[in-house]
């Protein structure tokens, strides 16, 4: 059982999203969105930071999964972007947990199938996946997309391995992490 | 008495000075770099958070200086430039520290008496300013002059009260901070 904390930082709005995996699906856990505020940068950074600091304390994940930026759409939103990004990864590895990057194609192909597809696609497969009954906010719901593709890259590397155990004839030697 | 501290944030090197105000003029403390090395994101912006922690447990300054982006240089470096600006203001912020932003044209302005001056120019005022006989690094210099430009703009604030408090022929109410 792997519990993930999947994130999604923004100036604004961060979303976050839980999801536990249990090595073949995963579980709903927890959703939402820490909202900074129109305070001083210091101030909006800042609520970015504890925010995360309160959910890892309430929830105990043990890894968070961040989309990977390529390419921003320009350099006075980047640097927006880059300041939550900054607050948010400090949040986490000051609290000890490691953290997984994952490009936006790579996201789109773990959770729909294709490194295309539209942002509605995959809020509406993340929630068929999630069994979830309500629509959650697009910065949260791409939160949960993160930590969803954490844990179908965790599961076909199990599954990878399982196989590649299999051929060699020998012994599984399978930690799940 | 206050204690700044001057940060010039960066991706591969964080530049950080110390100076003293007396309230007429600032002595030097220290200054140095936060190289951030060649690992992971989320180690390197470590880097930096635990750094200006460090630096903030050892001296305990009062508040914060740092330079204020207006354009970024493109896309890329913003985001990078603002990833490492997260991680420094919330290790400031997490210290209880007030964080103050100037712009280049003030940071100059302050320094060297024009917003147009140079990098070098501003490196050779600070070298004078603080008494300092070697050169210091680029990055700790800015770092400095961030620090020096809050100074002079608090000195300014105070000498300002001192000639209004004069002219309303009031009593002095000057309260140093």
């Amino acid at each position: 059982m792997t519990l993930i904390l999947g994130i999604d930082p923004g100036s604004r709005i961060t979303g976050y999203g839980i999801v536990r995996d249990n090595g073949r699906r995963c579980e709903y856990i927890a959703s939402g969105c820490i909202r900074t505020g129109t305070g001083e940068l210091s101030e909006r950074l800042n609520a970015v930071f504890s925010g995360i600091h309160e959910i890892i304390s309430s929830y105990h994940p043990d890894l968070m999964s961040i989309e990977q930026v390529f390419m921003a759409r320009n350099a006075d939103s980047a640097l927006k972007l880059g300041q939550a990004r900054g607050a948010a990864i400090v949040a986490a590895t000051q609290a000890g947990l490691a953290v997984s990057e994952y490009s936006a194609t790579q996201i789109k192909s773990a959770i729909v199938g294709s490194g295309r597809a539209a942002k509605e696609q995959v809020q509406m497969m993340v929630m068929h996946l999630l069994q979830l009954t309500q629509k959650p906010q697009i910065d949260a719901s791409d939160a949960l997309a993160a930590a969803l593709c954490h844990a179908h890259h965790r599961q076909t590397l199990i599954a990878h391995d399982l196989s590649s155990a299999k051929s060699r004839g020998g012994r599984l030697r399978l930690t799940v992490r």
